[in-house]
C-alpha cells in the first residue's frame, strides 16, 4: 500500500521503537453554543476535561427497557455465535455486540435519538454518522480489565480516521459504582497524542477487541498524563450519558463483584472526517467495527 | 493423617462437590469496652459489619517512613529472591513479602505497637500472637485482582486454626482510592461460613498466594452475601488502619492505574486459639505463612 507509506501523517503511531507524545492539532469542540443543547459552560467543561456527564439524559424506564434488550441479545445463541460478538478472554460470556445501530431495533432507534444526536452534532460542528456502535455487558465475578487507550489512535492507524473529530457516547444502563470496573478517564489527556511503539499485525482487531496488545501507551506517558490531569470515574444512575472525546485516554479495571456493568455505546464521527485508507498501511477493519457508510444520521424524532 | 479424618469439624470446607453456607458458631467480639481503647459504639460497629476503620491511627510521617521501608524491601534482590516473597502472576514485580514481623526492624516494631495491639487484644478478649504478617505492594499498571475469600476458610483448612478468633489489621501506607484496586469487604458476611467445593492439592500455598484456585466461594453464595449486606470500600489517608474479622468475605479488583497500593498487614490470633493439625488433612503450610510460635506478643511501648 504505497499511498499510505508516502502520505503525510500528522498522527503517526506504531512506527517507532520509542514512544512519543505530541500536541493535538485539532479543536476539541467544533461547534458553538447556538448549535445545540449544551450551554457555554458545558462546552467549556468538555473542552477542558475531554468528557461530559449528562445525568439521566434518558428516563430510568427507558434505561431498564434497553438493559432488558441487551440481556436478550447477549443470551441469544445466534447473536453470541456471530462475528460481531466478542466473548470474554477466559471464555464463555458475551462482553460486547457490535453494529447494533444497524441491526437491533431498540438500538437503531437510540442511535438517532435527538437527545444524543443534538449534543453530538453540536460538539462536532457538523452532521455526523455512526462510525461504530456496540452494547457492552461487563459480567460480574470475572469481568476483565480493559487497558488504557486512546480510541483515536486505533481508529487512525487501523481504520483511516484522518482527524480528531469524533465523539463517543456511552449510555449507562446499570448503576455505575466506583468498584465494579467502571470507565476511568484521564481528564485533560485528550490534548496530547501518545504515539505507541511497535507494529500492527494483520487481523489485529480479532484479538484487540478481546485484549489489547498493540496500540498500548507506555507507562511513562500514562504517569505524566495522570500527574498533569486526574483520573476521573463518572458514576451515575441508569440513563445517564457520558460523552467523551475520541482522543481522551481511558480504560477500566476488572470486576470481581457480582454486579455486571452494561452500557450502549455509539461513536459519532463528523461527515467531514470520513475514513480514508488506514494510516497503518494494512487492510481496513470490517464494516461491523468501522463503518464506511458516511451518510449523515437523520434525527429519529421523539420515542 | 487419620486424626484429621476422624476429628469433629465445625467448619468443614473443600470436602463436597456442592457449596454450602452455615451460621458462624463463634462470637465476633470476644472482649468488652473496658478491655481496651474501642468505645461500645466502635465494638458494635465491628460486630455488625465485620470490620472497622480507624482513621489516621498512625501519623502521616510514620506511614511515609514505613512506605519507604516497603519500597526498599521490595527492590532488594536478596529479599525478592527469597521464598517469603510473592511476585505478580505475570512475572517480575514483588507483590508481597511475608514474615516481616520477625525479620524487618520497622515491622518488628510495628507489630507490637500498642495502638494496634490494644485494639487487637480488646477484640479478641485475650492475649494475641502474630499468625501471619506481610507487606503488600500492589503495583500500578499491571496489579492483579485478588478474588473473594474468607481468610478463616484457608487458615482452618490449610493451617489448622480451630475457631474464628483472629483479626486482621491492615495499615494503609498509600492513599487508597476507590479505583486503584482497594480492599473490598462484604459487610455482614462474617456471620456466615461459606464452605467451598473441591479438594486442596499438596503445596497449594505456593500457587494460592499468587492466584487463588481452591477455597474459592461460589457465585450464588457471593450474590446472596452482597444482597443481604453491602460491598464496602474503606478509603483513607496513609496511616489509617482497617481491622477486619478473620471470616469476613473480601477481595480486590486489579489496578491499571499508575498508582500503586501498599499496606502492612498483621493477623493477630488469640493465644487461646493456637493452631492444631490442619483440618484439610494435609501437611501444614510453612512458618513464614502460618506461624506456630504461639507466645503472646508483648507491647513494644511508644515509638
Amino acid at each position: 500500500m504505497t499511498d499510505a507509506a508516502t502520505r503525510a501523517d500528522d498522527y503517526p503511531s506504531r512506527v517507532s521503537g520509542d514512544p512519543a507524545r505530541s500536541t493535538r492539532l485539532d479543536p476539541v469542540v467544533h461547534g458553538s453554543p447556538g448549535d445545540g443543547p449544551l450551554s457555554p459552560g458545558a462546552l467549556a467543561s468538555f473542552e477542558r476535561d475531554g468528557f461530559l456527564v449528562c445525568e439521566e439524559l434518558l428516563d430510568p424506564d427507558e434505561a431498564a427497557s434497553l438493559l432488558a434488550d441487551v440481556r436478550r441479545l447477549t443470551t441469544d445463541p445466534g447473536v453470541a455465535a456471530s462475528e460481531r460478538s466478542i466473548v470474554e478472554p477466559n471464555g464463555g460470556a458475551v462482553r460486547s455486540i457490535f453494529d447494533v445501530h444497524r441491526r437491533d431495533p431498540s438500538f437503531v432507534a437510540l442511535a438517532v435519538d435527538p437527545r444524543l444526536l443534538g449534543i453530538a452534532r453540536q460538539l462536532m460542528g457538523s452532521d455526523v454518522y455512526v462510525h461504530q456502535s456496540r452494547v457492552n455487558l461487563k459480567p460480574g465475578f470475572r469481568g476483565q480489565e480493559f487497558y488504557w487507550h486512546s480510541d483515536f489512535e486505533t481508529w487512525h492507524v487501523e481504520d483511516g480516521m484522518p482527524r480528531m473529530r469524533a465523539v463517543s457516547c456511552s449510555v449507562l444502563l446499570t448503576e455505575n459504582h466506583a468498584w465494579n470496573g467502571p470507565l476511568m478517564l484521564i481528564a485533560g489527556s485528550h490534548r496530547w497524542y501518545v504515539a505507541c511503539v511497535g507494529e500492527t499485525p494483520d487481523d489485529h482487531y480479532q484479538q484487540s477487541l478481546r485484549k489489547q496488545e498493540y496500540g498500548v501507551p507506555d507507562d511513562a506517558s500514562l504517569t505524566r498524563l495522570t500527574e498533569e490531569g486526574s483520573i476521573e470515574v463518572p458514576t451515575g444512575a441508569p440513563g445517564s450519558v457520558v460523552f467523551f472525546d475520541c482522543n481522551v485516554m481511558h480504560g477500566s479495571n476488572g470486576n470481581i463483584t457480582p454486579h455486571p456493568r452494561s452500557n450502549a455505546f455509539f461513536v459519532y464521527n463528523s461527515v467531514e472526517n470520513a475514513l480514508v485508507e488506514p494510516f497503518g498501511g494494512r487492510a481496513p477493519r470490517p464494516e461491523f467495527v468501522a463503518s464506511r457508510d458516511f451518510s449523515p444520521v437523520a434525527s429519529g424524532g421523539g420515542r
